[in-house]
């Protein structure tokens, strides 16, 4: 593959000055500004392997891997959060099919393919999926590495990409031995397919880490990597999230954790507040590591998980907020004083989906009336009091918070002050409700640019 | 007037094809593919005159009309309906304070200023609003026109522009007799008061109609001017809207003609999603032309002035979505085979709001699967069966629909039709729901495009 590269780069330079491309990013691509974001190395979970192939599920991709296989070398405890939009596109329903039939356990691969979303294909995109799924255990099975145990297919399926047409599923069975020939541990594997589901994303996310749980001595190791760029509001859009451990966990307290982390995590994310037919953030935990299990829903162990895979899943998510589809800033919407996290969170996500408000940040400027604004039309809220509310920019770099309004009294604005906070790439605003609740929820969020605009009204093409 | 339009075509010919600026615009800036919504004549109620006078409000204003007068030569029966933003702006307060203690009876004007909101401004805000208003009444008292009638002010107050900062009250006070002196009743008059509203808008708003009641054989008149631009959605955000008629209806049903005329326009909407502090659509009825008074919220009269009214709103407020900041397109989202109103417009509120639907929009993109996904993620809806849901686009030429997706099923597009839909200024989206039921609605919206962006990125300066 570093044969190739020269080439790559090469290719890359000449476009790297343009709007993004609806294709996997090859490496050379990542725009200097994102790079911070890539890691070098990473230390990953024992008795996982990733890959990825070339299929061209899109014709015009023509050499950027657009399949990628994680797979377990044992059965996994596997547990997902799904989409909730009323169209859900096909691998959704297969994979939620499959977690269900089997409980949850004896999981063994995650395959996706990006470039297709496999969505509103109707009766042949469930066949399409159901196969894709299929011929991924007929890797193991040939490979005398995961006999049938009766309960049918072992993968879970994603797809990503533009909704409504078909998959060139031979094209994918074909190249499913490759992907599954490609497997290995090392960090490149893992940046390769973190590579390979990526649509819009302007670089490949992939986090890893290690932890312990109180009960045992065992070092653990968690790897997750996601795509996103556009279509993210709470509740998941086209995102997809893939996280691994070795750490024992069984499916009913891995379902929980899973679920409790993306509420704080995926679902307190949002780049234009559409919510897509395709999310799915899965976690496959194969106990390789050894210790302890986490056999129920309370617990130190359990709580400790719940907290390591939080804040995990905190930091992948903000990978997608840095990438939202023409982003320049990173924005942490902090709203305090709140009579329940509902509110707080409701607050906060209304203000993370003002295009007024994420124009203004765009713009550098302090307009804090359209921040107050988008708090005061947020629906079903009973927290907004007029007269008690105050809004606040803190800085990135630590220095003193900026107050624009004071228990509903404007402040006299230092706009230089603004205008050196709002120069920064990072920001939070701070908003503080009423004094007599104490509630909190943090959203994160982008600006709305030029650049979204051109990459979405010629996405298809 | 006539004397300085030379000196205003010069300077506007030269920021024509810049981004539009926040100040009301000069007759000559109106771009060429707006004018056919201004009208060159009208027809207007007997008994109401309009003016409009420079304050200069935002101080980079130094030459256009920012402050408006309408007036009735008798007490008139009026309503309103204002923002449910939980901040809400020292006049709408003011207004609605007045309304309530003269039961809708006895109002004699409307006086609104555009460059500053006057919204979370304090109590400082509210006593020049107040103010706003009783200096108003008091042109009207020196002219030996408008006794004390020992209820207060007679004035609706309104304000649109930036939120935070204090009004300009002196300067505003300064020019109301300059508004007054200039009350008239012709075509022209209309027009100034209709521009001198306006803040990002390109063009002023004013329809007029007449119409007849089944019992009385008069001829009567409707008058409507608006203002909206950006912030606008479904509850009515930074816009404002005045209508008059010369038809005799109590206050009552007034009110109940009015808000149920919003709902099927001015609240079907939507630009950004944004819902503004300020929004108030009042009206004035004088009885000037005489005839049987409407004094129950019965009747065929009634009905019949509820009927005439909802599509002279409707009229009124598709001239918002014109406008809409930046938009390119007008488009109709018309959504059928719902359960319920509220479903079936709920459904076209969301596809509206999506940014993803606005930005295929504006890049002419046939992409059906957003408007789906838009569908599946509308809260609260029951209506939705995939397999059901059909989606076309219909072309504003009259020319055979464009089916996309059948019964859930998508169907194979002809791009190039799809482009030659697409490249009209006009489009309706139609969405079917399921033919169990059969109640719909109509959101009207426009495009997001580069140019939303820019205005709004820098809106303040």
């Amino acid at each position: 593959m570093s044969l190739v590269r020269p080439n790559v780069r090469l290719l890359c330079r000449r476009v790297i000055n343009q709007i993004r491309t609806y294709a996997a990013p090859g490496e050379g691509a990542i725009p200097l500004s994102k790079k911070k974001y890539v890691p070098a190395s990473g230390t990953y979970p024992l008795g996982f392997q990733a890959g990825s192939a070339h299929v061209g599920v899109k014709a015009s991709n023509t050499r950027f891997d657009d399949l990628a296989l994680i797979a377990s070398e044992s059965p996994c405890s596997a547990a997902a959060v799904f989409t909730t939009n009323k169209f859900q596109a096909a691998p959704v329903t297969v994979s939620r099919d499959m977690l269900k039939r089997r409980s949850g356990s004896g999981v063994r691969a995650v395959v996706v393919n990006s470039g297709c979303a496999n969505a509103v294909t109707g009766k042949g995109g469930i066949e399409d999926a159901v196969t894709m799924g299929e011929q991924t255990d007929q890797c193991f099975i040939r490979d005398n590495n995961g006999e049938d145990d009766g309960n049918g297919s072992r993968t879970i399926v994603m797809s990503t990409g533009v909704i409504g047409q078909r998959l060139p599923i031979r094209k994918i069975v074909d190249k499913l031995p490759t992907a599954y020939f490609n497997l290995g541990d090392t960090h490149d594997h893992w940046l390769s397919a973190a590579r390979a589901i990526c649509t819009t994303d302007t670089f490949p996310k992939l986090v890893s880490r290690t932890f312990s749980l109180p009960s045992s001595s065992e070092e653990y190791h968690l790897v997750g990597m996601t795509k996103g760029a556009g279509m993210i509001h709470p509740n998941m859009a086209t995102l997809l999230g893939i996280i691994c451990t070795d750490a024992p966990i069984d499916p009913k307290p891995l379902q929980e954790i899973l679920t409790s982390a993306i509420t704080k995590s995926f679902n307190s994310i949002s780049i234009d507040g559409d919510t897509s037919t395709n999310d799915t953030v899965a976690i496959l935990a194969n106990g390789a590591a050894g210790g302890k299990p986490i056999t129920t829903t309370s617990g130190a162990d359990f709580q400790a998980m719940q907290e390591t895979l939080t804040e995990f899943a905190i930091d992948l998510a903000k990978l997608v907020v840095r990438d939202g589809e023409g982003a320049t800033k990173f924005v942490t919407i902090k709203v305090v004083n709140a009579k329940t996290y509902q509110d707080a969170k409701r607050v906060a996500s209304t203000i993370a989906r003002s295009p007024l408000v994420k124009t203004a940040l765009y713009g550098k400027d302090a307009n804090w009336g359209r921040i107050l604004c988008a708090t005061g039309y947020a629906e079903g809220v009973e927290s907004v009091v007029p007269e008690e509310t105050s809004v606040s920019f803190i800085p990135a770099d630590g220095s003193e918070e900026l107050k624009l309004l004071v228990k509903g009294e404007p402040e006299q604005v230092d706009e230089a002050r603004a205008a050196e906070i709002l120069a920064e790439e990072d920001l939070q605003i701070l908003v503080k409700l009423s004094e007599k609740y104490d509630k909190e929820a943090v959203v994160w969020t982008c600006d709305f640019s030029h650049e979204y605009v051109t990459i979405n009204g010629d996405y298809r093409t």
